[in-house]
């Protein structure tokens, strides 16, 4: 230790353009870009057959690079889940974004009312007084906000339950300034991991038709929907050929991870695992165990613990916060002190909230240092 | 929508200083300053008395404000559990560090040996390559780096398994430039949170004689050790009076959260709970449902789920996202749209690490906004 007035160093980026991944600072964030490209086009193909929009979830991934990519291809905008996950989109060019959610509360509401001054936004409701609050939120800044009456399709979440409390709310939209009826949410969560192909598709087809029933009793009313929105990466398959759903949210399907990839995939859909945590291993202390240098603060595990990529005999059966626990099967092969590991995370959304930045790579070679820009936003 | 370039704005903090509960944005993690500082007094005063070193784990709350104030009442520097989280903290002027785990790779090894210029550093190790490579880069950076061993007092994690490994490890450290031999690390994370108080006194007692054996053939040939290290929030009340450790990494004390306050405590240590996550009731669809805004992305279940903080007949029942599913027992108060209610966060350390700001409160008026700086730093 020196007394000198040394500056306390910055910490560096986890690589540069160029590295290969051995290179990479761990734990990181990484995708591969060939399987990356690969998840766009199978899914804005699906949509694009199924004559239906696509407006990727943006809580999946947080990050405007990805977004551009997606609008590139042809995506409807975003959706995110929160108000102030908007804004890094915004800032990044994204101009049609809907917030897939109520937003309650008088900053929350004034947020919004502000961006619906620079971007096309719709919002969920499923509350009169909230309907009342954005009214007056969007009058006050002269702003024109969207809005989806969120209907329950099963999931037990938001949402109103009936058609005619989806009605009573659609009537008091039109008759406020500064808000304009959009349409339904109908999107149901607990569908999107439902493991069977055909015991998924059943459920699918029970939301949709939920949704239509509520689309035709308010059509009757005229009040018509040109907008249902819903769906999701495990249940896109089903939903978009139905002629119900106008737009698919889905927010995984770039990436990928365990809980999507243990779902039971038919044909249509061909997703890879684009995205991994690459770590080190940082002790080697018995010839059944590894510890590498990812936990709980690198990858979530509500959805059960990460799995190693390509390494048999490999399982990673602990994480605490700072290590994940790997043991190793009699006969295989453990990798030494300092061996670099790819982890496939088991649930993309929270995972991708812990971490600034996502390291692009192709071929194993670094392309691009990507900002998880809306990390942490969920105000 | 206007196509003015009007800049997009910037998000505001979550709360001026002066503000109530009420007016801060959620979700917002929060901490009582009142109850903080009886628990910083509390373990402060144990450790005090049982005449051993507080070194309280920063990985915990990553706040550079937190470590400040253990430290202005006693507490020997920090603990981190990587070497980019120890960079906030030397910035914010704590002089003496332990990173309690073991570093591997060239880049962390590197940045490990500057910030050893600027502050006391210590670090653990179980494998001789890695003693080389610490010393060569203690080397480079002419620095002087305390090196512990660490012993797997039973964990099963990391760490060596025998007296006779130490003591290798410590022939090793002293031959290499660079390096000095500092003692032992001996911390057993599963017991803190082994419910019944007799069972956990038992096990802490297993665990401090391993490693008061492994100090004894340390000592037979000549390798004193000077600090003997481990315990935390859950084990400190057995681990201080045993003679055994030199200093307490209890991290959690200062905050508390569900797991630790289902353990059996007794007399000695009476923490309260400080922390909590402010959120807004943002749904409620029926009677017996409503829905916080706050979900996976601002606290974390791997402990199981938060609590609400005195709402009797109320039970978060699910995590989504960015949603949590509230339960309103019959008979019970629900909160109306808009309210504000309180979490206890189920684990503290990760909950800390998705968010970027705590909201410091007396009295439930905000008295500070401290950064937690070294949130998302995991390499």
């Amino acid at each position: 230790m020196s007394g000198a007035a040394t500056p306390v160093p910055e910490l560096a980026p986890p690589a540069s353009i160029g590295d290969t991944l051995e290179q990479v600072d761990t734990p990181s964030l990484v995708v591969d870009l060939d399987a990356f490209e690969h998840n766009l086009r199978v899914m804005q193909d699906w949509a694009d057959r199924s004559k239906v929009a696509l407006r990727p979830h943006a809580k999946a991934h947080k990050c405007p690079e990805v977004a551009l990519r997606q609008a590139a291809l042809g995506a409807r905008g975003v959706c995110v889940q929160k108000v102030s996950e908007a804004l890094p989109f915004v800032a990044a060019g994204i101009r049609d974004i809907h917030v897939s959610n109520e937003v309650v509360g008088a900053a929350k509401l004034e947020l919004l009312a502000t961006l619906a001054r620079q971007a096309r936004i719709s919002v969920c409701v499923d509350n009169a007084g909230n309907v009342a609050d954005l009214s007056r939120a969007a009058a006050r800044h002269d702003a024109r906000i969207d809005v989806l009456v969120e209907l329950d399709v099963g999931q037990g979440r938001c949402g109103v339950a009936s058609a005619t409390a989806a009605l009573e709310l659609a009537r008091r939209i039109e008759s406020l300034p500064g808000l304009r009826f959009a349409g339904l949410q109908a999107y149901h969560g607990t569908l999107q991991h439902r493991r069977g192909h055909a015991e998924r598709a059943a459920a699918c087809r029970e939301a949709a038709a939920r949704a239509k029933e509520c689309a035709r009793v308010l059509a009757e009313h005229d009040y018509a929907c040109p907008i249902i929105t819903g769906s999701g990466t495990g249940t896109a398959e089903f939903d978009a050929p139905g002629r119900v759903y106008t737009e698919l949210q889905a927010g995984t399907y770039p990436f990928m991870d365990v809980d999507y990839g243990d779902n039971e995939w038919a044909g249509e859909l061909r997703l890879r695992n684009s995205l991994f945590l690459l770590t080190t291993v940082m002790s080697t202390p018995t010839a059944d165990r590894i510890v590498l240098d990812a936990g709980l603060k690198s990858t979530t595990i509500e959805c059960g613990l990460p799995r190693l990529h390509e390494q048999p005999g490999l399982t990673y059966v602990a994480a605490n916060d700072e290590h994940g626990v790997v043991r190793v099967a009699a006969g295989a092969v453990a990798p030494a002190l300092g061996a670099k590991l790819l982890l496939v995370p088991s649930h993309c959304d929270p995972t991708f909230n812990l971490h600034d930045t996502l390291v692009a790579t192709r071929g194993g070679v670094v392309e691009g240092l990507w900002p998880i820009a809306a990390r942490g936003l969920s105000r």
